[in-house]
């Protein structure tokens, strides 16, 4: 490579080689003159175009981990790849998913959507109603309070970043605001919240404050283009952007308008994160700023001395990330990583930066800002608040939730990426 | 509804509505209040969630169409069904696929990427080794020449979007820029052009000019956030935002930089659209300022008057589209759509209008402009330069290309859709 400008320690460069072209990127041995064969794909006809099309089967590694591989009748997660992804949104078959008791198979022309409590006109909506509303587009990720809880920890779990951080996903969700119901509904001025209940044989609710639902709540009716996915609500979910992913109520059946909070069980014993001092925070909606790196991180081998790119993912439930700065020595020295634009509020951004490894231990951090201020704590800031685990992470993660400090990955000479605190 | 603001001829609203809550929007009788019922799904547990996301059994019949259904070995195109998707992006399953000898099977590991010709450097590029160059994501439509053919046809064909308008779709792709690629491989002076060459059987090849390749042109990897489908050219591809489909060479396998355009069978015969008096475009590059109505659109019955959301795309091979405009009187008079933020250059833009049908007849048009000042032409206009269809479109759509006309959709007293020319 030719004298890259360099922003930081350890080899970190200047995002600026993403920004132009032209700028001296030159990496001989990475490619190689070479004879091109013919292989037997490009010498007979392939395979006929199929109605719904599948990937590869070169791809078959490329899932979801299932905390219930069994399928018995019961709390169950799947959690995103996002070590083998790139881009800013999650396929559809791959968002992560938490369901109590399974995915329920629901006739979308018998499944009613129905408006009742503190209104003057109670209503009922079948999937056809909803559909002659206005509708709107937009990303948003959604994230379990309870992502990351593994780095509760005292010592740091060696685990990828599917296993760690893989309850948070993001895609584009199109649907109906609830404020337009609610308008229909003709809300009594003494409702100040709204239970949201689930079809599913959980009957899953959230209390959530009428102040979220006039905001930017959206009954969501397609993910990515096409109908939800059956464990992401199909035929429709309550999408609050920004918040707790459990109050993002799936399978929406009732909205219930009350003048005081539910204090349902994942309101008043699971969300409702335990303090060092035996308080407890209650009704923590909003998922704060966060970033992790996804490349490399832990079971990505690295291939050798040279240049690499450091990219990640960061967001906020406050709004755009305003900043995103990345560390190669265990944040002694910062560079600004580059945002891929558009950068959009409570979405993902995929950061980048260039690294020219030298092939001696690193330790790679990133941390993120938003537009509201808040930058992600370092995480000896964040346990000295919330405090650590204090049980087996397979008995209870969750008196431990919310967790958005920063994340360490170290690589040692032989290229293996660990997980670290630093 | 509370004295909505009129914007155009029967029954065009404000797209207002889109823009504030509290704006009495309030359609009484398409909700009802209703008791809710147990349904079965909401009683018992439902199914364990899969590595991999399958959707419901109910969306079964959102396909694409199949122009080879018996899947023989020769040309073959899948449609997306734009009257059944929402939002602003196409899912993998069902991005539109044409291919001429199949999907091929390729290997990723052993697979390789060639630039070669005039070049001081040839290099050969295995995946591994693109995967370490810095990376990019763009949403970017991809429209083949030919979309839209059976409009040149002198009688309106009775078919709905999926058929007349099912070879563009949009998704986000990262990759690596090819300019980063070329700046290796040291381009001599004197090449103006490289071809292009996919692995397929057909080995597809296209002439493209250098001066876009080293504008915005990318090997894609990635769609959606995972690997390229198969038939969207895994495992990388060419992607030329805005360019016409057929140049942006799935299977990517060669590129060879050259003085003049190779005048292979894609640019010379197929894609060089025939103009009325005999002549004939040569490298018509662009896909122009375009869009039509999926919603409503022909197959998609009317359910009484009332309200309803008028929705369709929006794209330009030029840039960002800078306004959309629609008729409900066929032309007469129109009103500004809203367009859905953000408005994002070469990439699929999803517009909005609010409509109240009276139940009579009604002609729906929709007219784009994008930021370089170009407008979508009427079809008469269009017609009378390009010419129209002489032969049956079954066996020649190819001569009529690059159709971006204004499309019409016809409503009667039944609420039926057609297709028309008006």
């Amino acid at each position: 490579m030719k004298n890259p400008e360099v922003a930081a320690g350890n080899g970190l460069l200047h995002r600026r080689i993403f920004l132009q072209s032209g700028v001296g990127l030159v990496m001989t041995g990475y490619a190689s003159a070479q004879q091109l064969s013919d292989d037997s794909w490009s010498l007979a006809p392939g395979t006929p175009i199929p109605e719904y099309g599948t990937r590869s089967r070169f791809e078959r590694n490329v899932v979801r981990t299932l905390s219930n591989p069994n399928g018995e009748a019961r709390n169950q997660h799947a959690r995103t790849p996002h070590h083998l992804l790139n881009g800013t949104l999650t396929p559809n078959s791959l968002h992560f998913v938490i369901s109590h008791t399974g995915d329920p198979d629901i006739d979308p022309d018998k499944h009613r959507l129905v408006i009742h409590g503190l209104v003057k006109q109670p209503l009922s909506f079948t999937l056809d109603a909803l559909a002659r509303y206005p509708m709107e587009s937009r990303m948003a990720f959604i994230e379990c309070g309870g992502n990351s809880a593994p780095l509760f920890s005292k010592e740091p779990i060696q685990a990828n970043a599917q296993a760690l951080h893989g309850l948070v996903s993001c895609a584009e969700w199109t649907g109906v605001r609830l404020a337009a119901l609610l308008e229909e509904a003709d809300v009594d001025p003494k409702a100040k919240w709204l239970i949201a209940e689930g079809a599913d044989a959980a009957h899953l609710s959230r209390s959530i404050p009428l102040t979220k639902a006039l905001d930017d709540a959206m009954i969501a009716l397609y993910q990515n283009g096409e109908r939800l996915m059956p464990g992401n609500g199909y035929p429709m979910r309550l999408l609050l952007p920004g918040w707790e992913g459990n109050m993002n109520i799936k399978w929406l059946r009732r909205i219930q308008l009350t003048e005081l909070p539910n204090m349902s069980y994942y309101e008043s014993k699971i969300y409702a994160p335990i303090l060092p001092g035996g308080k407890a925070y209650q009704f923590y909606f909003v998922q704060e700023v966060k970033s992790f790196i996804t490349h490399p991180s832990p079971g990505l081998a690295m291939k050798g001395p040279g240049f690499y790119e450091i990219s990640g993912l960061a967001y906020s439930g406050n709004g755009r990330i305003s900043k995103v700065m990345v560390s190669a020595d265990g944040g002694r020295t910062w560079a600004q990583a580059a945002s891929q634009e558009p950068i959009l509020s409570k979405a993902f951004t995929r950061f980048r930066v260039p690294w020219q490894w030298n092939g001696g231990p690193a330790v790679l951090q990133s941390r993120a800002w938003d537009e509201a201020g808040y930058a992600q704590p370092t995480r000896s800031e964040f346990v000295a608040t919330r405090g650590e685990m204090t049980r087996v992470p397979a008995v209870t993660a969750f008196p431990n939730e919310h967790y958005n400090a920063i994340v360490s990955w170290s690589i040692d000479r032989n290229g293996e990426v660990k997980h670290v605190y630093a």
